[in-house]
């Protein structure tokens, strides 16, 4: 199996996709950052998505559910600083407005464009600013702009989510491109944020639309900042067969398949990383336990801890904490075996031994715990099931940003 | 019916119950403040008692389970600075030395003590330390130092919460008395704090058993302060019957559980108001809901988000994270009726109505999440569930206090 990393790749490296943003004002404070992208294949192409599961859900969520059954979406107009959340007909029918005018603007046909909002919850779009910046960026799609893209999407993100892989398919070479933003409310339960996949590979709706599901369960379901699940979460996967290559046989789906959740992994990284206020990339390793329902239970509620997260923020091994959410995580367990580990590049510590704290030191605790990302690794020797969880410290930052986001 | 709050009452109120509590030093650093408790009823009781669901349970815990069963217990001891968790096998014998030794110095039988640990994680008991301080406390308890005992209990409390009711039943009067500590690592369920309530009625123990559990759930299992639930939650209701009034006729028996829910009540909301770091006390009304269990899912769900945890603490009137947090509950909820509002001494503002945002004024919002304590209203007209729920805002001093606990 060949898979590599396309060195500044993003989501215009797959053949066939073009892309392009602007400032059009969403917010009324001026800003050089772009707000508003496009996203274009420009081929005709399948797509999968996912969306939140939050009930109180976003007029672009109540459209994207409607546009994913038509099952010809190739394109996206995506706005930050407005999340067209809480807006009721009228944000269904604004976003609904966006989307002809961008079809019209693309010379796309009815339904192949989703429409994505992220950001302030409850005020109406200002639909005719963005309605206008179509005409503006439309024209100047292009394929090596899906970096711009990628910046138009950022809200309290603070670097650019990117990723583009190349692999060896049976039938040629294809092409993997990716963008995502984050930050806030950010909590498993379908993907937590935004997220654009894009292929040159030829590959079914049905199948993709799988392959999705199970690359999402293994990253952005396995993500937390503050476990709170967005109104907006949406996911895309959208392969309109540029290559020539399609993803047919058994052998090439399971290639495709671990090149999205390698795909998916790094994202997930990339936003728990990124998370808001944070100091610390937190990878949680639970292993050892019944089933990987267990363990991915065990993982998360590990990465979702107020109280560890803050630990961590204050560099502090405090690994009782650690135990304590794995402990009311939900999971099948027995901790009286278990083991627990820290390791960073600064090194590895194991402060949990068959259920028993170590003698081990502090202080190179400590140490492990002053690099920016740190795994924790826990193991119940009960069992196959093991799963990975990301997440992020919880700092004074957190509390800043979260206490004043509005004004 | 007829309740009246006894003030300056707590738990050595009820006739029949005397406390003690002295320093002996579990944390080495000398402080004025004792750290361990003794409560004791001088006649045989029933009792009844709740612990955590947490798997990584302490050793007090593994041992106040079979005690229990035993429903002989009348008296505690309590001690505070070390939660005597993750400490195995070694951890449980402790706990019974502390238990013996108690029991011979009070002159009780095998099995009348519970023993309770609040504190650090993973840390042998000083056990000779408790076990001679035995022999301090017991020769002086007595019935006016139950505040001393809840002083000794305390962690990083900042307040002592107690409470205690007179309560009028057809055999005469009653009275109930209480104490608990909170502070860190609080979520619902079970009780996660430790809650000693005590009463001189006569009840059975397999009422009094089912009168804690529906008590709990409508307080102590609605609090949250970090969503990290403890391994030492535990909550004990003690009958001594030294009033000569039984609780049996049914209405007797409503009385006294109306009672009891509102000296739970009063705990956790002091629970929640003196969450580590918190600068307001939410209490979250949910109601219009299709049942109990959604009214209590939406309830506790935006008691716990962080996010709008920490827009409280920036007093930012940000209904749309309310209603996120609803929508993630669980619930079986349809937003699109939904009103929310906000109140509390300084005023009433109703954000979201029918679904929609109304035009309110941000200022008074704004002016109303400057009292220390704030109620969140929401209504989803769609049913009778309602259910209220207790948590505490998001702050700087939450995470300091937790990213520097230990050292």
């Amino acid at each position: 199996m060949t898979m590599t990393t396309i060195p500044g790749g993003g989501v215009t490296t797959p053949k066939g996709y073009v892309a392009g943003a602007c400032y059009v004002g969403v917010k009324s404070h001026k800003s050089d950052k772009p707000d508003v992208a496009v996203l274009c294949s420009q081929y005709p192409a399948t797509c999968a998505a996912l969306f939140t599961t939050n009930k109180f859900c976003a007029a672009p969520v109540i459209l994207g559910r409607e546009i994913l059954k038509k099952g010809k979406a190739r394109a996206f107009v995506i706005n930050s600083g407005n999340a067209n959340a809480a807006t009721g007909q009228q944000g269904v029918e604004d976003a609904r407005r966006i989307q002809r005018a961008a079809e019209a603007a693309m010379g796309l046909g009815e339904d192949e464009v989703f429409v994505c909002s992220t950001g302030v919850i409850g005020q109406r779009l200002p639909v005719d600013k963005i309605v206008a910046g179509m005409e503006q960026i439309v024209p100047q799609l292009r394929d090596d702009k899906g970096s711009e893209a990628a910046w138009a999407i950022m809200t309290t993100d603070t670097v650019r989510k990117e990723v583009a892989l190349e692999v060896q398919l049976s039938g040629g070479t294809i092409r993997m491109g990716a963008m995502a933003k984050g930050s806030g409310m950010i909590h498993p339960n379908m993907a937590t944020m935004l997220a654009y996949i894009t292929t040159d590979a030829g590959v079914e709706a049905s199948v993709a639309q799988g392959m999705l599901k199970s690359s999402a369960d293994k990253s952005f379901n396995m993500t937390t900042v503050d476990g709170d699940t967005s109104t907006n979460d949406s996911v895309f996967l959208v392969a309109n067969g540029a290559s020539g290559v399609k993803v047919e046989s058994q052998a090439d789906q399971e290639i495709f398949a671990a090149a999205l959740d390698q795909v998916c992994i790094h994202l997930a990284r990339a936003i728990a990383s990124d998370g808001e206020g944070a100091t610390h990339l937190m990878v949680v390793e639970a292993k050892g336990l019944p089933t990987l329902k267990d363990a991915r239970l065990v993982a998360r509620s590990i990465a979702g801890s107020n109280l560890f997260k803050a630990a961590v923020f204050g560099r502090d091994a405090n690994w009782g904490r650690i135990m304590t959410a794995a402990g009311y995580s939900g999971a099948d367990l027995d901790p009286s075996h278990a083991d627990c580990a820290l390791q960073s590049t600064a090194g590895r510590v194991v402060v949990m031994e068959d259920g028993k704290c170590t003698d081990y030191s502090e202080e190179f605790a400590t140490q492990i715990l002053t690099e920016h990302d740190v795994t924790i690794q826990v193991d119940f020797h009960s069992g196959d099931g093991e799963a990975t969880a990301y997440g992020c410290d919880l700092t004074y930052e957190y509390v800043r940003i979260n206490g004043d986001y509005r004004t």
